[in-house]
């Protein structure tokens, strides 16, 4: 897509700080990161978000992020990891080139998971079923 | 595994609001969601994070966690939706079975990302080459 900044990215039009490339998986590190030494990892070919990517794209992808997400903790020496994946600007998507965040955690770093919500009794079960 | 909270589930000695089931996944509603309509996909096999589970795995987790975004989407009319995975209790895992979370997300729901941090000069490359 010509317009992706992703995709300049992997055409090497926008310089970026890569830790990974082969044929269809890119990953480089995020400019402003959660915690140091996060990385974004991306197919080659642009896919809009996780439901327009063509799952043996995805399996390609969850492979590679699996053997950087290991690199990043013993490279960040971090205590855990989360691997997050946005769908939609309301949910905080920026760039819409499908792409996976892999986050080094530390203990006590200060960052704190969303608030929880609860169901009314019965609720649960509507809402699965209509899912 | 004898101990696993996830295990239970699948084996149902502990209920739960149940959205989808094959050989390999299962996947049922989280007990205090972020946003209601919030589910976990976990594979049926015991691991307990990603790095812990086998490609082939994480390859039917994937494909079927994006079927059931879908239907989260459709069921919730939701605007966006976040696929969050946390691995070790640094990283916010509570349950030690490898478990992805699909949360809807709607335009003003509240959920903030978290704050950003800043590389100094060099420092990016320092990280990549390191990773």
């Amino acid at each position: 897509m010509e317009e992706c900044i992703f995709c300049k990215i992997i055409n090497n039009e926008i310089p970026c700080s890569k830790v990974y490339e082969d044929n269809k998986v890119f990953s480089f590190l995020d400019l402003a990161p959660v915690n140091k030494g996060h990385v974004l990892v991306i197919p080659k070919e642009h896919h809009k978000d996780i439901l327009d990517t063509p799952d043996t794209i995805l399996a390609d992808v969850v492979k590679v992020a699996k053997k950087i997400a290991k690199a990043v903790v013993k490279a960040t020496n971090a205590d855990g990891f989360n691997i997050g994946q946005n769908n939609g600007s309301a949910a905080g998507q920026a760039v819409f080139h499908f792409h996976l965040h892999i986050i080094p955690r530390f203990e006590n770093d200060g960052l704190t998971a969303w608030p929880h919500k609860s169901y009314e009794e019965g609720e649960m079960e509507k809402f699965a079923e209509k899912i």
